[in-house]
């Protein structure tokens, strides 16, 4: 670590001040919460990658699956903490090989995630992540492909939660680990 | 890093085994080169992630910029090794922020490339990061990018480069470094 050991509950704070919050966007009636300048300050960034990972990191997780594209942001570096293989759930059409898909609702429209077929097998312990827990609907895909694969959902570790969406809802008895809450 | 330390050959020669050639996606006559074994195996993606930054490394880098999606993968993981911020080179309409965007073709169709207008200043350093360099179209929109935003190109690094498109023609005398050539 380039800086002194911070505590979690003054990580999450800092995260929750860099966080830029955009009225409106991309629709009307939506507070989009901007990642960016989170990304801009490797320090904090650090910080809060050691922080998603911890309450995970004796769970013997084998596998960490991120969602396209701001979950590869944060799954990338959360996998290589863990020293685990990371596996990217992915928008329709975009991987080559043989894929099983989830459609899912948005907050603002529809969409579908694709993951690897051969990527996981039985047996296998899966942290999903993600940067923001909304509605849980795509989160509630990732955890279907998951388990169309017969592996074990772990955990979902998302930087931040809207609670008034109440994404929780839509996970059943996933353990959800949120830094920033709204 | 967990595993013994390797040569830059024995790396890339790693990385290419690891790589698999899809024939056909993601358009008839297009060899795709899928780097999804790569993510899979935490010590060899250590090591590439070790091999991209490497000869940047004492370029006084202040900034890397990667390329949604694939780019990120490789781009976090390279500015925390570099330790500076990373910056989101986006599709259109992702960012939330006021944004410059540059079009660019693809090997196939056309697309955009945005950035946040804040994101760099005067005598920023910047290190632009892919996965693949093809026809250089990105590449090169990425590079507008940030001659636009009056910063200065270190360099690009990519994992592969497809040298019969000649990609480095498009991007005038910028140093590229690519761990894999095909």
């Amino acid at each position: 670590m380039h800086s002194e050991l911070r505590s979690r509950t003054e990580v999450a704070e800092r995260a929750r001040a860099i966080i830029r919050e955009v009225p409106d966007f991309p629709t009307p009636g939506v507070l989009f919460r901007d990642i960016t300048p989170l990304l801009a300050s490797p320090a904090l960034f650090a910080q809060v990658i050691e922080e998603m990972q911890r309450p995970f990191a004796a769970m013997s997780v084998t596998h960490v699956l991120g969602i396209e594209s701001r979950g590869f942001l944060f799954g990338v570096p959360i996998a290589q903490a863990l020293f685990v293989p990371f596996i990217p759930a992915r928008k329709p059409g975009k991987l080559p090989g043989a894929t099983i898909d989830e459609r899912f609702d948005l907050e603002y429209g529809t969409d579908s995630l694709s993951m690897h077929t051969d990527a996981l097998v039985v047996g296998d312990r899966v942290l999903i992540v993600d940067d923001v827990l909304a509605t849980g609907g795509t989160a509630a895909a990732a955890l279907r492909l998951v388990q169309r694969a017969q592996a074990q959902v772990v955990g979902l570790s998302v930087l931040s939660e809207l609670t008034i969406l109440n994404g929780r809802a839509a996970l059943g008895a996933t353990l959800v680990d949120a830094l920033v809450q709204y």
